[in-house]
């Protein structure tokens, strides 16, 4: 499977989506700034740091979208969208006090500017805010699902941190991993859209699925760019996870199809974090990466992804929002060239 | 006012509360024990570690007398007992991530032992369980009491932050860090009881002023013990406080009554952290707290608090349940001798 763009057509984007959503995607950017407001004058120093450094804001955005296509008709979505944004800056916060970064979204991460203790500090200040919102909304449903999906994505970082620097990791970890920390974030936040709109089970589980897979694929990508992107473009430094020693699917498919040399190099790299200081052992892993195609065969794996994610929506009807929805996960796996 | 046991009477204990609640408390732990539970191993270990290192679960016994106190006759206060732990340990986790301690209860605290990774992210787990086990009791007001004070502790904590290091910290800023940190759980925890007992809101308002008036007493007490706890017999670390340069009330009194030469020791040692390591500068601080009886007037100013714990109860006819909680406020305030 090659890896370009099909040249007969042009290069998926959020702007469907954007166009959609655009109105009660202000009123979420609205009522993230009014609820993340604390006398505490750091917490809204520091959580708008974040928050306003460009995010996609694209999980909010599902919420968005999913209500649109379940033809919900009020204003709920937008406060249980915030809620969705909330949990995920919070666990954004917390990821970079445990990875230890110092750049988020091209800019220098919270925990670079004000230090490790303020920003597990706010991220603990945002995830009880996001569910106090929840308790405004009311509905012990959409309360169920998010706090659910909030103890999987803590289960999933523990288990990545497990699984760090562990060349023996298997793929299938790897996959509990990514769909735990990722994945379940993206599920809960488009099976609300199903539940505002009080809609039937069949059509909360295809939305779940739908978030579910896109959540899955989108990790790929993620963990691919961590080894293709240009720092620029992508807002983040690459080989990131190299330096960490993560375990993601590039390094695995890489190892298996590896010398035992090569095994070698893998293990002083990621689990011994043995890594020459100019850059020389990351260049290598890329080279490596290329000669196994482990970038294009994890592509390939977030495109099997996608499609399960677009073919989760076929029990709805032909719409805006359905298109759009198929979009985005052109959109999130398309980043990857 | 003296701060020696009054002769008459024998020292406050926790003996009729344990007696009142031990089967119900027999159930929390149970459900505690249960449901702190994952597939990820590394998550019931470390929670365990702390869970079980002998803590006095105050909190949760504090939701079950309340909730006998307001002759709740159900089992819903077990489950709501459990989240107030959980989320207690959660804060518990994160605070020593954030305070760097390397003892808690007497045993190496969980980051000492897993990193500060794997308290960040278990605290997180603990935090979103809770909120899974109140879906489950499905009482939206008791998961709006439990949001609401998570929040506030979040805040408080932050504030705590700001406040470390600066030696004009005001009385007023320090009694705001400890209503939010600690005595916004207790009140809530209190509450709760009342809220299952299906009981009026003066009643709720009752237990919650009594939990915020104990909880108040109860961190002074903790910050004077800091300067003046045996280690063994406290199972904590003694001069931590000063360690971090945290400004606590005793630090407070003793800054306020002393000279100008007194007023540099402490902007040397606290807001510089520049203390000599032999121990000599906690001695001098200890005995500049004697000198200026910060210790016996912080224990006094626990009193006042105790006592407006013990009025709020007023409102509640005389029973065992009464009794003991009445109890509680003395035991809180007689740790300090």
């Amino acid at each position: 499977m090659s890896n370009s763009v099909p040249p007969s057509r042009k290069p998926a984007s959020l702007d469907a989506l954007s166009a959609l959503v655009a109105e009660d995607l202000n009123a979420v950017n609205q009522t993230i700034l009014d609820r993340m407001h604390s006398p505490v004058a750091l917490i809204p120093q520091l959580a708008g740091h974040l928050i306003s450094a460009g995010g996609k804001r694209l999980r909010p955005m599902l919420t968005l979208a999913a209500a649109k296509l379940c033809e919900h008709t009020g204003m709920r979505h937008v406060k249980l969208a915030a809620c969705v944004e909330f949990i995920h800056t919070a666990t954004l916060l917390h990821d970079d006090v445990v990875d230890e970064s110092t750049l988020r979204r091209g800019l220098a991460s919270a925990n670079a500017v004000w230090g490790n203790k303020a920003s597990v500090l706010v991220g603990d200040f945002l995830f009880s805010r996001s569910f106090e919102l929840m308790v405004e909304d009311g509905s012990v449903k959409v309360l169920g699902i998010l706090s659910r999906a909030s103890s999987i994505i803590a289960e999933g970082e523990v288990l990545q941190l497990i699984t760090a620097n562990d060349i023996e990791t298997t793929e299938a970890a790897y996959q509990e991993v990514i769909c735990a920390k990722t994945a379940a974030l993206f599920a809960a936040a488009c099976k609300i859209g199903a539940v505002v709109a009080d809609r039937s089970d069949a059509e909360e589980a295809a939305l779940d699925a739908y978030g579910l897979n896109l959540g899955i694929a989108f990790q790929l990508i993620d963990d691919v760019l961590d080894y293709s992107a240009k720092q620029e473009k992508l807002g983040k430094s690459i080989g990131d996870d190299f330096r960490e020693g993560k375990i993601t699917l590039p390094v695995i498919l890489a190892i298996a199809r590896g010398s035992d040399e090569e095994k070698a190099f893998w293990k002083r790299t990621l689990e011994d974090l043995d890594q020459a200081e100019d850059g020389a052992d990351l260049r290598r892993a890329q080279e490596l990466m290329e000669q196994h195609h482990a970038i294009a065969d994890s592509i390939a794996r977030a495109r099997e992804f996608g499609d399960l994610a677009k073919t989760a929506l076929d029990i709805f009807p032909d719409s805006i929002a359905r298109q759009a929805l198929i979009d985005i996960v052109d959109f999130c796996i398309e980043r990857a060239w």
